[in-house]
């Protein structure tokens, strides 16, 4: 685990993949898919990091950030991840929504 | 508080707020500004809706969804707003980010 959860981003010309989701009850390898997929996300083509949160209730945001459509396109492709994707759609998600949307400012702070 | 904790985006021509933040230990007013804001973001022009979600150990994400940069702006300053941006900067969050993105395509399912 990276000691910080914000995103460092190395420039604003990227895009963010806005994942939201609701997980179901079951486990069911979810938690290790879950790892796999940190991990494996981090070796792929142009992608700069991401912020991930669930609550309690199951409701969770994950926004990963990568350089261009085309790179997100291959990690959406990605073998492991496809099948991981098809897995959350029957087993461990009852809804899920994706936003891709190209970052235009940002700005914040740290004390 | 609304049936989904997922924002229904009337059309994809549309801005995100995606903000992350690390909240400090003290609640200080916390709970009831968050509560208010929630109810004032609601009521301002070009509002599309939220999601948001904060985990157990204070990290948290909301993406806040808006037709154009202007009506964001307008949020931006708005006097109890940014009263309480003021008060997020020096008492409840130790880390926060905010980046704007222009949402270009979406996905999902519901089951």
């Amino acid at each position: 685990m990276p000691p910080s959860k914000f995103a460092k981003l190395p420039h604003l010309a990227c895009y963010a993949v806005i994942s939201s989701s609701q997980r179901t009850k079951t486990d069911n390898g979810y938690a290790e898919a879950a790892e796999r997929m940190e991990e494996l996300i981090a070796t792929m083509p142009g992608y700069l990091g991401a912020e991930s949160v669930r609550g309690a209730d199951g409701f969770g945001i994950t926004v990963a950030y990568f350089d261009t459509e085309e790179n997100i396109l291959a990690w959406r492709n990605q073998a492991e991840h496809a099948d991981a994707r098809r897995r959350g759609r029957e087993e461990w998600y009852s809804h899920f929504e994706v936003r891709i949307a190209k970052v235009e400012r940002a700005y914040g702070f740290s004390r």
